[in-house]
């Protein structure tokens, strides 16, 4: 079902400001930058192997991004899991009564398709699904 | 200096209560069990691809991890990055101004070299270096 982590989503006041840490001094490749505007996020991608930490700026004061800011400051968000098929994903953890925060999948950054966990279901931690796909794979 | 995320690390109550999640919804093979005394843990990985998710159980109620389950409750703890040279991966953090937590390498689990950096200089984010070895990549 899952056959890799796709990212790591660091929760940030300033992409600008922490972009010397993970590009200068830990050496990772940038990959660019993406507008997720119904996330209310502008994100920044860094290559560490085959997955990716990623910088997660809120846009403005509204969204979940910024919320987790105001809340507990800067820090680890989430942690995405790369799957194959979502659909079989999402049915997969349903099926342990798991609750997803979406009825269906959501359209997130590179086009991928994902899903998050409920976090109440997972002990605290914000559990992404990620299905990959050509263009995606392309893109990164 | 880094090629991969090693590890991500989570800390929980109960290694035997979050198993099923990983284990049997996520579906990731279970890689064994390790107690790290002098960091108050007993730990259990599971791969992911290329890295690992590590569960962090404290041993007792005076450890690091026990101190973050106080204070934070259950979630992700820290982000471990796979590094071919430690030494050169300490000068070039210390080179740029971030502290380390202890004066030179510690033993982490499977006989591995690690460091953390000082959350304070990493935006909130416990960050980890680890350098692999023969041996540990068996034993994985």
């Amino acid at each position: 079902m899952i056959d890799k982590i796709d990212h790591i989503g660091i929760a940030v006041h300033s992409i600008a400001e922490k972009t010397p840490l993970y590009r200068d001094v830990l050496g990772l490749a940038f990959e660019g930058e993406e507008v997720i505007e119904e996330q209310g996020v502008r994100v920044a991608f860094f290559r560490v192997g085959e997955a990716m930490i990623e910088l997660l700026e809120p846009l403005d004061k509204s969204g979940p991004v910024a919320r987790f800011l105001e809340r507990h400051g800067e820090g680890i968000h989430h942690l995405a899991l790369g799957c194959p098929d979502i659909d079989e994903g999402r049915s997969r953890v349903e099926a342990a009564g798991i609750r997803l925060l979406s009825d269906k999948p959501l359209d997130g950054a590179h086009s991928k398709l994902i899903s998050f966990l409920h976090p109440k279901d997972t002990g605290k931690v914000l559990l992404e699904l990620t299905q990959r796909n050509e263009n995606s794979e392309k893109a990164t």
